[in-house]
């Protein structure tokens, strides 16, 4: 699957004295986005950890701003799914302005699959389509 | 017992592009209030929704704003019980700046004993004492 | 103008770990509400802020808990104005499950007018009939 | 200067429903940390912003969790300067549980010294011996 494009407006409980969006926050739209991938996907993220008891992990975040984010403009995360395999998925994601389509920043996350005891596991292989694992490399 | 100071440093994430803390914040400070109230009652919360399975479900909050808080002041939440019944608590909170003392807001937040269930419950005998609970009423 | 509806889909950051969504995130609904209020009146908000110099302070939030919100489910925030002057204005809200249509909680919040100074001010008359300003009391 | 440790207690509003700290909260704990960088240096954030009217924008944050942190834990936020020039600040964490020193995340903010109209600027001089900018290379 391609990328995935959702949207947000920016609320003013997430800007800051500096007049723009709290930088902690991109992570939190980071996460809207790769929720509503999975939704694109035919996926549940709420299903899986409650039906198959498994957690998306966060290993791994990173994010370079590029121009702040202002109250009350629409913003673009784009996701996209970066590498995927039974037991980790990277996601990477572009954020934009809805208006003008300035880039606001770029990112990527890193998760591993764990059971509800928080160990890692390998993701059940219904999964594995949805998520593009296992393609042959070629 | 008396109520129990604590204090907070306002954080930049707290603030917004009003250029003071955001008012939802404020309920969060309550909430670190009443953690300390209970740690200086000789209670921790953890404990008691770990090992007794006690939730303390927020019923209802209400907060008036007096004056507003800015990055980096301290803040200190004095917390109270105003009631308390084996069944619910309400406690009720004084928000100063450390310096000058000036009163930023004052507010209360009503509690409903718990099961993990989340059905309404007794909490243990053994708090009645340091919640102050069935003093008998003169 | 009737009551607002405007959705919010809960976010994982949201919850904590009662498994359901933390208290102090319906006070940031109840904002996007009155944002979407302001903006179905032919109003921006963020034009007011920063054309008009007009802030609305935040003086008194009340909040009262039905039924806890849980992860990705969507919420209705029905959002009306009970009571409007030139210097005043309460919002009231109601949050529902999207789905179902379960009350999750009801609240209001009171907003002074103020200047970029903070002083309580009039609201500009070009508002009142938006927001439902001075209507003759009947 | 060397590395400056300060502590924060995890918050319930912290957590999320996975029963462990949401991971954008280390985020603003590293924010914590870098205010105390500088208190502990004898400089105040607040007054550089407000008084020489530099901000530190933030450019880019990397995070590496390595254990979660939990609920009412005390976490240690050892913050450090890992480059510094008139432009351009980086800071290194490390985060710590304060019983038993398990290392809960790693990371990294970088920022740029701007004006207050968010380009960039070259911090003041009176601040290269505090934050360490100038040494000479050897």
């Amino acid at each position: 699957m391609d990328s995935v494009d959702t949207r947000v407006r920016v609320r003013y409980a997430e800007t800051d004295q500096m007049g723009v969006v709290y930088h902690a926050n991109f992570l939190i739209w980071m996460e809207v986005g790769r929720v509503e991938y999975w939704r694109a996907a035919g996926l549940r993220y709420r299903d899986m950890e409650k039906d198959d008891g498994i957690l998306l992990v966060v290993a791994e975040v990173n994010c370079r701003y590029l121009s702040p984010a202002v109250y009350d403009e629409e913003v673009i995360i784009r996701t996209s799914i970066a590498e995927a395999s039974p037991r980790l998925i990277r996601f990477e994601y572009e954020l934009l302005a809805a208006e003008g389509g300035r880039r606001l920043a770029t990112g990527y996350t890193k998760h591993v699959f764990c059971g509800t005891d928080r160990r890692p596991t390998k993701v059940p292989r219904k999964y594995y389509a949805k998520l593009g694992i296992g393609a042959p490399a070629t």
